[in-house]
């Protein structure tokens, strides 16, 4: 990032706090991520169903809760900057829900995968997002990224188990994870491109520049997924 | 109950503890309400998607994790009693799930009323089954029944807003109480029949006295949810 986005973005931090359009483009993403992890709980405690074991499914739940707690403190966020979490939340149940159709996993490895390489994405996604904005929201998503326990972890391990020696679920994932990261990629571009620039996130950047930086926030979060994939010895 | 009986409790509480019988009573009666906990959560939180609004879908969410959140603790007491949740639970996972799967709800309404009637028959059932158990299993049982917020009270009220004005929906939803309750009985019999009295539940009461009160105990429960049932107005 340049010196002048740096700048631009300084002086942003101290006075968007109180504008109109700032406080509407924070409702709009704490209605996304709220509903995000309200779709994300309900179908992950879905498809924990389908675990080949219990202690799977007990795995896959406390994971679903996690997404629910996450729900519940964004709600309460959203309430607090007086706004109503339904009403914020509306807006966007119809594009999540469709990835979540255009998403749905043919099986348990599948529906790992889903998560695994979903939730790593939206925490890039609103890591990246949490930094340009003021200090509270900020430490909100941070502290909600930043959980003693990561589920990318332990989806990581579980999935790197059933990997092993098993080529031909490797190419079978490998080919769903680029389904996914297209989803997923599609579905963050929708929200920063007709919500985040119109509405405040931008600030006193130009067109230009912020066009700039989301392409670039894109390639970054490309390159995380890859080198996720490349983890479990897939091709992104 | 009558003396006779009451002094056969008092007996067995202090001398069952250790018996390997009763400690295998006590492996299946928590494998069992574990595994309908992880179930229930699971269930309600996939119905919880079909919620005509996002604040109900909230509520039943909130509901399932109250659900997650016992079987962690049935869980980690059956660890500390030295058994494996899993195998605790293994034995009943076909039959709960065949409950599962007779019941399955068909719209919203149905699901909210399959948790409503069937969480009050099991809180039912459980806390007659502590009652007869060592101070330290009744109190986590009683533990989780005396929750701050109760799920039949918040169930309740919405059902009861539902039903208002709706004849036709009472209609039925009575008979879908009536089938719920039929199912969650033969359930709750197959479990005190077939593991409780072999395995030491009965502790020194003759087989004759146990089958008086095992009647006793199902006409409880049929009461019991009568009387839910006329709350809401419907005939059970």
């Amino acid at each position: 990032m340049s010196e002048h986005n740096g700048g631009a973005a300084g002086a942003r931090a101290s006075a968007v706090g109180t504008a109109p359009a700032y406080t509407q483009f924070l409702t709009d993403l704490f209605g996304v991520i709220a509903y995000g992890e309200l779709s994300a709980f309900e179908r992950m405690s879905s498809d924990a169903r389908f675990s080949p074991t219990l202690r799977d499914r007990a795995t896959l739940g406390r994971l679903a809760v996690r997404e629910y707690t996450h729900f519940e403190r964004v709600s309460a966020h959203l309430e607090g900057m007086g706004a109503d979490p339904e009403q914020a939340m509306a807006p966007f149940q119809q594009s999540v829900d469709a990835f979540h159709d255009r998403t749905r996993p043919g099986d348990w490895h599948e529906s790992l995968m889903k998560f695994y390489v979903t939730d790593a994405i939206s925490d890039d996604f609103y890591a990246a997002l949490g930094s340009r904005l003021d200090d509270e929201s900020a430490a909100l998503i941070s502290s909600m990224l930043g959980s003693s326990e990561a589920p990318g972890e332990v989806l990581f391990v579980r999935l790197q188990e059933s990997l092993k020696d098993d080529p031909r679920l490797a190419s079978r994932l490998a080919l769903w994870g680029r389904r996914l990261v297209g989803e997923a990629l599609t579905q963050a571009q929708r929200i920063v491109i007709e919500r985040a620039f119109p509405k405040g996130l931008a600030g006193e950047v130009s067109r230009e520049d912020y066009d700039v930086q989301i392409r670039e926030l894109f390639s970054q979060l490309t390159r995380n997924h890859s080198r996720r994939m490349s983890l479990l010895g897939l091709t992104a």
